[in-house]
C-alpha cells in the first residue's frame, strides 16, 4: 500500500510550527511496512487542499491528513474529502452529545460554528476524540481510504493509536514489529563494528543502530503475521546481542539511564547524596526529576568554590593544593565526604573542567573526575569528553548514572 | 513571489527525522515578505523528484530544496534541477580546491564518489559550504529560480545566511524587519488584552503575540525599502508597549531569562548561593550553565531533607515542626543560612510540591514558596503554579530568576 501524508495549516507555511505530525503517522507507517513516498504540506485554501487530495489520490491508496477539522470557516479538510468522494456531510448525535458535554464542562457557551464539527461525511467511520473537539474521520471506497486527524499532536497521537492502527493492521498481510536494546558506553563506530556480520547477514528480522547521547540504541525489526510471531523470529538476534555487549546493554524499550539507575536505587534502598562541581547540580537535577526520589535522594552539594569543598564536604586544603580541584584525589574526597555528612549508603561526586575556559595541557577542556563512594569503599574514574559545556556536563550526568547503575550490579 | 520548499531525503519519509528545515525556510520567507504556499518531502528517488521539481515550477517562481547534494549515487537533486534548466555539470575549481583541503584536514582519502560534489551546473552560482562538503546551488533563468541547500540544519543555516537572504532581498522590492520584546510574568490573555487595541489598529507595522514558557513576546515587524526606514516604523509602537509594560519587559531578542539575570549579577559583581529543595538542582544548574559564573556561584545545596536544611542551612528545627517544610519561614530560613554559610551577598531558596504526589489541600501541587536574602534583608514569594513536576520545576526557576532580576534593579 502506497501512502500520503498531508498536513493542512497556515502556520506551518509560514513556520510558526514545525510539522512534527507528518514524522509521527511517518515513523508508524514504517513500522507498518507502509511506504510512505510524499508528505505535502498546504495552507487552509480550499482550492490547493482540493488540488493536493485528488492530486495524491492519483498517485497513493491512502492518505492521512492532520489538521484543519476545527471550528470556523477556514477550517476545510473534512468537506474537501466528502467531496472527494460525494458524500453528504450529516450529524453525528454521539459526536455532538460529545461536544455539549465538553463546553458544559468548561463552562463555556457551544456556538453554531462549534457545532459544525459533529457533521461529518455519510457513511464514514468517526474517531470520538478524547483530547479536543473535533472527531477524526476514516472514509473507503473503491480501494482509496482518506484518515482525516485533528492537528494539535495532543489529539493526534492518541486517535491514532486507538482508531487508525488497527483498522490500517487489519488491511495489512503482515506486521513489523520490534524490540529496542539501549547500550551504554560503547562508541557508535565500535558498535556497529560489533555486529557488523548481523547487520551484512539481515534479512528478517532486520537491525538497526541509532545514536543518541551517551548511548547507542539497536532495533531489531521482524516481519511476521502477528506480534507473537515476530518475537519468535526476533528471539535468536536479541540473544546475540546479549552475548556479545553483555552488561554494556542497560534496558530494553523507551527509557533513559536515569530512571533505570534511580529505579534500582529505589528498589534497593539505598540512600544517595551527590557533591557537584562541574555539573553544577544537573546531577542532582537528574535525580529530583524522578517523583518519589525523596526515599532515597538525600542531599546535594553544588561545591563551586574551594571554600566550598573544604568547608561542607572536609575537602583537605592540602589535596586542593597538591592535586588541584579537578583531581581524582579531590573527587574521591568530596564522594566521601557528602556520604559521611548526609549520612547515606553513597556519595557522589563529579569535578572536572566544562569549558569553553579553564583548560590546560595537562588537564584540558573535557576533563572530568568521577567519585564513588559505595558503603565505605571509595572509587574515583576520569574521563574525558569532547563537545561544548552543555555536552560536557550532559554526558558527566550520563557516565555518573552508568557508572552507578553497574556497581550497584556489582555490590548487591 | 511565490515559492516552495522541497525537503529531499528518505530518511523524512521514514520518519527518523522531522523537517525542521522546512520551518526555519518558511520563517525566513515569511519575514522576507515571499509567501510560501507548499512544502513537500520526496524520497532519494529519481522519477519522483524530477516530477515534484516540475510540477512545482508550474505553480511558483522560487523553488528551495534541501538534501540530496551528497555524495552518493541516491543524491540527485543539483542533477535533477540541472536537467530543468537544460545545463550540464561542471568542474568548479573553487568547490575542488576546498573539497581537498576538507579531507587533507580530516586525514582521510578522497574518493571519486567525493568529487561528484564540486561539479556545478554550467552558470549556476556555486555558495561554497564552510560547515560540510557540499556547495549549494543558485540557478535563475526565465523568472523560475531553483536554490539547492544541504539536508544537515548546521550547514543549511549557515549558508542561507550568507547566500540566500542577500540574493532573494535583492529580488524584493521591500524587506520586513522585526524586533522582539520579551515580557515576563504576565499572563498570555492578560498580555494580548493590554494591546488589543494595538493588534486591532495594526497596518503597517504588525505585532504579533507568542507564548513561550513563562513568558510572552511582542513580534513588531515592519514592511520597508530597507532595515533603517523598518527600525522608524517600529519604533514608536515599541515606545507604546515599553509605556505599558514597564519593567515587565525583561529583554529584546533572542534571550532568556536566566542569562539576563546573569549578566546583572556578573556586572555587579554579586555573589550568589541557592538552597534548592522543590527544584533540586535545577536552579543551581541554569546557573552553572553560565560560562564563567563561577566568578559570582559559590555554592548550591540541594537540602530535600529536613536534616539537611537543619544540618546545611541552620533552619530551625522548630520552624520545620511548626510552618512545615514547605513555607515561607522556611524559605527565609534557608535563604539566609545558605547566603551566611556561603558568605555571599545574595541567597536564594525555593521549596514547594512539584508533584505528583504530596500535595494538601492547604498546601495543593503546584504551591513553592522562594526565599530571596539581598545584603542583609530577607524576602519571600508565594507563587502557585500548574502543569506537572518538570513544568512546576521549570517555572520556579524562571521566576527565581525574573524576581531577582527585578530585586537588582531596585536594589543598586
Amino acid at each position: 500500500m502506497k501512502a500520503e501524508i498531508l498536513a493542512v495549516g497556515t502556520e506551518l507555511l509560514l513556520g510558526d510550527i514545525v510539522n512534527t505530525n507528518a514524522q509521527y503517522i511517518s515513523k508508524q507507517l514504517a513500522q507498518m511496512g507502509i511506504d510512505v513516498y510524499y508528505q505535502t504540506v498546504v495552507g487552509d485554501n480550499a482550492q490547493r487542499l482540493e488540488k493536493t487530495i485528488f492530486n495524491a489520490f492519483d498517485r497513493a491508496e491512502l492518505i492521512i491528513t492532520s489538521g484543519g477539522l476545527g471550528p470556523t470557516e477556514d477550517d476545510l479538510t473534512k468537506e474537501t474529502g466528502a467531496k472527494y468522494f460525494g458524500k453528504k456531510l450529516v450529524l453525528d448525535q454521539k459526536a455532538m452529545d460529545m461536544l455539549e458535554s465538553f463546553f458544559s464542562r468548561i463552562n463555556r457557551k457551544m456556538t453554531e460554528n462549534n457545532a459544525k464539527q459533529a457533521y461529518v461525511p455519510e457513511g464514514a467511520l468517526v474517531m470520538y476524540n478524547k483530547n479536543g473537539t473535533a472527531p477524526g474521520i476514516i472514509m473507503e471506497e473503491n480501494g482509496k481510504t482518506l484518515i482525516n486527524l485533528p492537528g494539535p499532536p495532543k489529539e493526534l497521537i492518541p486517535m491514532f493509536e486507538e482508531y487508525v492502527k488497527p483498522y490500517l493492521a487489519k488491511k495489512q498481510e503482515n506486521i513489523f514489529h520490534s524490540r529496542v536494546l539501549r547500550v551504554a558506553k560503547i562508541g557508535e563506530s565500535e558498535a556497529e563494528d560489533m555486529v557488523k556480520d548481523i547487520i551484512s547477514a539481515q534479512t528478517n528480522p532486520t537491525i538497526a543502530t541509532y545514536v543518541k547521547k551517551f548511548e547507542v540504541i539497536f532495533r531489531i525489526t521482524a516481519k511476521a503475521k502477528n506480534e507473537n510471531e515476530a518475537n519468535k523470529i526476533i528471539e535468536p538476534m536479541v540473544q546475540e546481542i546479549y552475548k556479545r555487549f553483555g552488561n554494556n546493554i542497560y534496558a530494553e524499550g523507551e527509557t533513559t539511564i536515569q530512571k533505570v539507575t534511580c529505579k534500582k536505587l529505589m528498589d534497593k534502598n539505598l540512600t544517595v547524596a551527590v557533591a557537584e562541581s562541574c555539573t553544577g547540580g544537573m546531577l542532582a537535577s537528574a535525580f529530583t526529576d524522578i517523583a518519589g526520589i525523596s526515599k532515597i535522594f538525600m542531599e546535594g552539594d553544588v561545591t563551586y568554590s574551594n571554600d566550598a569543598k573544604i568547608r561542607r564536604l572536609g575537602v583537605k586544603e592540602e589535596t586542593l593544593q597538591k592535586h588541584g580541584a579537578v583531581s581524582s584525589e579531590t573527587a574521591a574526597e568530596m564522594a566521601q565526604g557528602i556520604a559521611e555528612a548526609a549520612g547515606t549508603d553513597i556519595g557522589i561526586s563529579t569535578t572536572g573542567i566544562a569549558g569553553p575556559d579553564g583548560g590546560t595541557a595537562e588537564k584540558p577542556v573535557g576533563t572530568v573526575f568521577i567519585g564513588l563512594y559505595f558503603k565505605g569503599k571509595v572509587k574515583t574514574k576520569e574521563i574525558h569528553l569532547v563537545g561544548n559545556r552543555e555536552k560536557i556536563r550532559q554526558r558527566t550526568v550520563d557516565t555518573t548514572f552508568d557508572w552507578l547503575r553497574r556497581e550497584i550490579d556489582k555490590n548487591e
